[in-house]
């Protein structure tokens, strides 16, 4: 099964024939994982050693961070599929509406975590268990 | 001053020529704030009845989120500016580097807030103090 496959049950809509607005990705995510199927489910099901780059261009905003007890991070998953309104997660047997999961196949794909930040550089951020470049 | 002004030690950054990625609009939210500078610090800075209109569209994707405990709102403030990476908060008396704010004012401006949904509806959900319509 690839990441684009949709699963018994599964409802798709049609999605409107242009964007609303655009996004900067900012920086890129580093981790071991290559596909949607291998990735943990949260957080606290890995160990691995991920890494947050930050363009260059926006060092400047992290000026700060060590001072906040967490940083939520929203990453895009720009080969989600967008248009599942019904999905079938692989940990429930049944199927769940899209805004009850926190699935990335979604119109938006915008997971978000909640990261508490150790050791801010000029480039990066993180928590335990994040390396900063 | 208008939303898109400058104030005085604000830094802002050359943004790049195109986007990276799109979005669309699930939905509209309906507050009684017309500008930036009105918005409460916060949810707990007013009890106004605001309103989430989801697009019908998207519907199906409310399935069993009343069984969620909170819900994330992502929500896309259209015309506050992206370039700054030093802003001076309202209500700090220093400047702050983007990222250790919740400024609507970001690269790809989407401030979120957690709602707990008591009252899913077809086209909408929400917590105390909102609206469904």
């Amino acid at each position: 099964m690839i990441d684009t496959d949709i699963r018994p049950g599964e409802i798709a809509v049609t999605l409107p024939g242009e964007f609303d607005a655009g996004v900067y990705f900012i920086g890129r995510i580093r981790t071991p994982w290559t596909n949607r199927v291998e990735c943990p489910k949260n957080a606290r099901g890995s160990d691995a050693i991920c890494t947050i780059e930050l363009d260059p261009r926006y060092a400047t905003g992290l000026a700060g961070v060590s001072a906040c007890t967490h940083l939520i991070v929203l990453y895009f998953m720009d080969r989600a599929r967008r248009d599942l309104m019904m999905q079938a997660p692989r940990h429930h047997s049944d199927l769940r509406g899209t805004f009850s999961v926190r699935s990335p196949v979604r119109p938006c794909p915008s997971p978000a975590n909640s990261e508490a930040p150790s050791r801010p550089s000029a480039a990066g951020f993180g928590r335990s268990g994040l390396k900063f470049e």
